[in-house]
């Protein structure tokens, strides 16, 4: 079988996308939309498809799938109106900045029973996969604490901060997911400390840059996540998880591994300074996964629900910051 | 100058530090003071030196200091006894379990003007020191986030659970101390979770065995810890420091450096698995900077009040987590 | 400009190749051709390619470049073939088993002043390509002393070993290219030392599983080479170069790079398996600067001259085993 | 039982000796003998123990061993006279530069059945011990291919290298019995490369400051070794061994281990800058060796025929250099 899909956004993250199911044997790339004319004739050129409106998309006998790639708020929309079209969805995260909304639009995708799957690649890296294979394999035993360190090269632009719905909605909700994917149980309580350490700009729009957060489970597995807008040896990855017979970590990528020695010391590059480079492999493994799931007739995971959960602990970790307390949730 | 000693307490820390002052040529032992009295005698030949009453050092003219390894609840008298009788001294963490009588035992050695230094053994652990030592060094500008691991290799026995005072006043107070001397500024807030993940016994107890604490200061420098009484890799002792030109992190100590490759994989031994051989040198050093103290007349440190906010920090940790609310201090 | 592109032999490292050239931009796979129809035709309808015969490609108007991935006794015949048609060759390294017959191939490329490359791959991975940077940057000084070690991880069937012309010349051949990639300067002394440690049918075929050897050039750089036919912890591929400034070394790379950890030590797992996957970024970078030196009329490197030295020094350490000298080149 | 012991030589290494000496228990530092009468002082003061001559020592009834640590030329007179004396003798390799004169000084030890063991204190470090427990343990398999890399941080003056014997009896010797240690097995092929490459005028005095050595034994094991005499980022000491179900290796070792990231890359500091404090744990493992030796009546081990088979490698190496092929021993 092969699962025919249309572009939705022709942006950097849409070419990524495109280039994973061309590249995929499963796979067809049928059509691109784009508002803008010239980035849909770009990518249209490039990866050899059609240009079509979303309109000709949703309509389209000849597409089975759609992979949203546009602004974030739209993609509530969007959702709404491919699942209603039948068509299999996958959507850059977040579904929208507010859990309301994001209730409303999964309501209807359960009604309509349209596969949907929300862009956590993360999970995807291959890396991080085999932490979690380790898991499964009892290799440490019963999880008991996981440690996440998530650091961005550097600080984006305050037009960007100002749309990102705050640290925690924007980049913490990876962090968040990805407890999720390790501790195996939902978290229950959340406190977070958050301060502005790297740029006051993003303080007076009423963000923070730097926060530390602890969630628990019910049973007691505790998640420690340290977040930074900016680390200047790169994009720091880093996740750990102890458990019970033992502890599995991921050490962050570099693209090139060697090491040069001299009286100062031995030294290796600094990471991967961009997310695009880091994660790779894992935006073509998570594309992958979703063509696996529309063939295979499988669950789509992480699911429109991991979506909505990760923004509900996003919520809960700024409520905890404001009101100087643990949330329960 | 050569530094005269007495040593009260003959027990295993004991000896670690009689070792320590007779392999240092700035310093000499005395004596000896055990109530059990195997136990001087078994000191006092495998180091060369007297035994003697409490009573006998305190007016001992050719003394002029004094290490403190006797048990916790008699510490604080001790402290304030060698204090009036004019002798420096050193005192094994923490003074006492109760911030008040700290608090007491501290006036009188302001008092009296003693010398008295408190053993924070790990900010003299040659890894650690480097740590601080790059931060002075500018190497990575202003700290911002500060991550410490700290997990034993297992469980003490509930015998020593019930004197220790809890996992907060007894394992965490050394990362507190560490959190401090790598922040460069006093926490004002505190967060914990703690669960009962390891042994059911330590529950019954009253006590956590592992715990996640975040702290920030006033200027919104953050730090995270990560405590668990059980390790099977070892003894798990890492510290890690952000700052906005860079990060500096120490790694964990193990006996051997070899690697075994095969089919399984890269295999490397397991951290050392005792607290006496992973800071060995550690303990070393801290009586030295003891000596080093008193022959040149420095300030001591980690001081008394040191001592005192680390417990502190104790008392608010287990505040916040019985009271789900983060805790000015 | 857009290279147009003939490929000669569809199999393993013929579809790495093909794969190579249609995700380049640059780059169009016109046409296949292979002796056996199944694996021409499978390769086509996977690439979207024509198939033709060798004598179709030769005569085509439509194609600049060949790449030649057919049996190693045919190299030198089709290279001269298509020297004469007027295309640019890449050829999968060796051109010649025997070192008359290259220097004969390679007089017909000078004579018609075709392109030719080499496929000596290793140059083109990412981490040892950042190694000679690294000494061109001057970051070691001047290059003084080369360790490769070079291990497979599983000795190839009887039927391979029968055909390879030796280890020396199917093994050792790329580390004594990549000694000379590193060493700037040719070896001008070779030593080797060979022994059947792994597998006694290698040896009952004149062949040897584990060698050492030492380069020399006439400046005294040196240079040491170990390889062996299997390695149970994986594809082991490490460089190192030691200079009178500092030392710059390449690790191996393994597919995922966690650590498990637990009373056992500290676990990560094997090297890549094999060397397709090992070299999967070296093969499209390869082809890359194959395709770049065609559209931007630069030499084209390794070239011809590259294998032909390659292979002699090859010979040369065969002779310094039979003879127990080292042997001068 | 306490091994009495006299120390022939207060200087460098004396000093690092006595202290082993009077740490460890089963043994008492008796006398010190040296012709410098300020260093036999200084020791004597330091360690606490008499001032004798070596004909003192020689006759004393109150010691039963004694640590040669006199100049190389000294050495075998030393233990001739020794052996005669009845006393148990721990020498600083070598024994001698020149191989006959080492038989000599073996038959009188053998005569006498006195009890000898030779200072090649490098099978005492931690790691390279816990290298040849792997393989006792069978966690690599047969042994295959040993790689020694040995650097120095720094050239000798030239008065050093003048009486040192040259690179292969001064400094390659220590590797030649690793490679011993290792194996398993007596190398009976050595060819060597040497040259001037750190310092001309180590040439100028008909020595050489970087070489490469290749052994094989009778059933084909190899060995390389690799050594200069300068390395800017430190003491360079590793040694790896391949076998037939596996690899083991001993990393290098530095004073601290920390590591600095920022936009340069990770940083580690240099490796240790001396032998002295790189083999610190060796030279008090070697001593307890050899006090253990006596006490059990135990073989001491590197015996004198270890040191002769070392010296007789490097008389094989460095006629390998001059004459050009491989030395059969």
């Amino acid at each position: 079988m092969t699962v025919r899909f249309g572009l939705l956004g022709a942006g950097r993250i849409g070419k990524v996308h495109a280039k994973a199911v061309i590249s995929n044997p499963q796979a067809k790339l049928v059509a691109v939309a784009d508002a803008f004319e010239q980035a849909a004739k770009d990518l249209s050129s490039a990866y050899g498809c059609e240009i079509r409106t979303i309109e000709e998309i949703e309509k389209a006998g000849d597409i089975e799938a759609v992979i949203i790639c546009t602004p974030t708020d739209t993609h509530a929309d969007l959702i709404e109106r491919f699942a209603r079209a039948g068509k299999a969805i996958f959507c850059e995260k977040p579904i929208d900045l507010n859990v309301k909304r994001v209730e409303e639009c999964l309501a209807v995708v359960d009604e309509t029973k349209a596969t949907l799957m929300v862009g956590f690649n993360r999970r995807f890296d291959p890396h991080f996969a085999a932490v979690r294979k380790a898991i499964d394999d009892g290799a440490i035993g019963a999880v008991e604490m996981v440690t996440i360190t998530s650091r961005d090269p550097g600080a984006p632009p305050a037009e960007y901060i100002t749309r990102s719905g705050g640290i925690f909605r924007d980049m913490t909700i990876h962090d968040f997911d990805m407890a999720r994917f390790l501790l195996g149980e939902d978290p229950v309580a959340v406190t977070a400390h958050a301060s502005v350490l790297v740029d006051k700009k993003i303080g007076e729009l009423g963000d923070y840059d730097s926060v530390s957060v602890i969630l628990s489970t019910a049973s007691g597995k505790q998640c420690v996540i340290s977040n930074s807008r900016r680390a200047t040896y790169g994009y720091d990855q880093r996740i750990e998880v102890h458990g019970s017979k033992g502890m599995v970590a991921a050490e962050n990528q570099r693209p090139v591994s060697i090491e040069v020695a001299n009286g100062s010391g031995y030294t290796r590059p600094p990471l991967h300074d961009f997310f695009m480079t880091r994660y790779t492999e894992a935006y073509a493994n998570e594309i992958a996964a979703f063509i696996d799931a529309i063939a295979t007739g499988a669950k789509a995971a992480p699911s429109g629900k991991d979506g909505l959960i990760a923004l509900a602990l996003a919520d809960a970790a700024l409520r905890s910051v404001k009101e100087g307390k643990t949330i329960t949730v």
